[in-house]
């Protein structure tokens, strides 16, 4: 009775708690919505739901449990937070040492540990792409435009520079025209990269034209695909054409994409091309 | 007479030029300044200079042969220029298709190749850490204070990070607390990284106390020592200090300090440690 068993959704932030649990719905699946107080948005009040405490762990699962839920995802952005100003619960005391040292070992490691933690509490965690895979990535341009040889080669170099940064949790997304990478993407995130590339077009620090440079994103090998994919919706196509970029590379398979027809739309009109490559052209 | 011919100093920004004119004064070797046009400072002009378009290529062989330099040396700050912005002269024109395929291949193909073109034109290209040793940052701690055992362990995975990236030609900076690696420097340069961690330590991006963090800079493998060493100098003490990190790290050897007393009255009066790492306990 797993499938007819409520998709319990503990949602962070953006739009792709929502995508998800309409995909759910329109399977026929119900949702149950664990919304992070003060990071997911107010959409998800719309499907039963509750609100808990992002450390509290055990108000999760009690309402997880109430709620009949088998299966979980755990969907939206998270800043990361620092450990000692939540306020953890009973169930998250109990995990509190293995938080620790999961939590001084990088965004890959913490949240690999929490999904060990759920599943050690009966659940399965499974993938947002599992449960709505038209959420992910194609391969082949959204949209009208397509690289060139010389963007398909930038794409290659920064593709293989993020696996080689991949031990370090660092570094999914990249900036890189002719060839020279400019930007690499740490604690501020996609959006805050491409604010920095805009902000360096405009100083002359980035000394292109306009219509020049790729943001490349890709997994980092041995990530846990069901937490931590790169994602893509809209706003990053309008902050990729707002730092002067030619186009967005993303790996097929392997990237969620939030709103795929307004990503087209966004991408048509503002010129840019939206490329899913193959995981073995990124490799 | 090498030795006795005036040392040619084609200066960029920031104070090494100045720092290294007066070494060479002080060893009793006269100087010649090329100076970059809007980009050196007018320090050297106390000096025997010529003013020269950082493109012309030509008109700084005529000063620097007219002058009687044998001996060059590469040095300060460098934006990286537009190429089609900066006006070339006939030197430049002949050497334009090889500054061309240089130039799309990053900054450290770009320097070794300007390197080659000027000893092409018989000048030795030295590197100013041969000139004036005590530009180097030495082994051990500048200052009062020390990294601790906890330090020295993301002291290594920065370094480690580096040398990853190393055949990118991007990343010779990073900033690491706790293991994780929050920033890579890119064309923003190391104090725009720093800038950048101040802001998501104010806005809360970066969750972690003030007094937490650590600046790593390593040369990227394979680098021209000569040309394009990394740099650390008061600034950057009192910029790693506004972004809240408790010190900077950099290989020993293989890192010019500008102003070595300043450097120490500024890190112990802010309270970090800046250190030299050997270079086989950074590889």
């Amino acid at each position: 009775m797993t499938e007819a068993s409520p998709l319990g959704i503990i949602a962070g932030a953006g739009s792709f708690p929502l995508a998800l649990a309409r995909a759910a719905t329109a399977q026929g699946r119900p949702v149950f919505g664990l919304l992070l107080k003060g990071i997911a948005g107010r959409e998800l009040e719309a499907y039963p739901h509750a609100w808990v405490g992002i450390g509290r762990f055990g108000a999760m699962v009690g309402h997880a449990r109430k709620a009949g839920c088998r299966d979980l995802v755990l969907i939206g952005s998270l800043v990361r937070p620092y450990l000692w100003t939540t306020i953890p619960d009973l169930g998250a005391l109990k995990a509190l040492p293995e938080l620790i040292r999961l939590y001084r070992g990088g965004d890959d490691h913490l949240l690999r540990g929490i999904a060990a933690i759920f599943e050690r509490q009966g659940f399965r965690l499974l993938a947002a792409q599992d449960v709505a895979p038209e959420l992910l990535m194609p391969s082949g341009p959204l949209g009208g435009r397509s690289p060139g040889d010389d963007d398909w080669a930038d794409i290659a170099v920064a593709c293989r520079a993020i696996a080689a940064l991949g031990p370090y949790d660092v570094g999914q997304g990249m900036v890189i025209g002719q060839r020279r990478i400019v930007a690499v993407e740490g604690a501020e995130g996609t959006d805050g990269m491409l604010e920095r590339c805009a902000a360096m077009l405009e100083g002359g620090r980035l000394r292109w034209p306009r219509g020049n440079g790729i943001l490349v994103k890709a997994p980092k090998p041995g990530q846990d695909r069901r937490v931590d994919l790169p994602a893509i919706g809209p706003a990053t196509v309008e902050k990729a054409a707002a730092a002067g970029l030619r186009g967005v590379a993303v790996v097929a398979g392997s990237t969620l994409v939030v709103d795929m027809q307004e990503v087209i739309r966004t991408a048509d009109r503002l010129g840019l091309f939206v490329v899913g490559v193959e995981g073995q052209a990124a490799a």
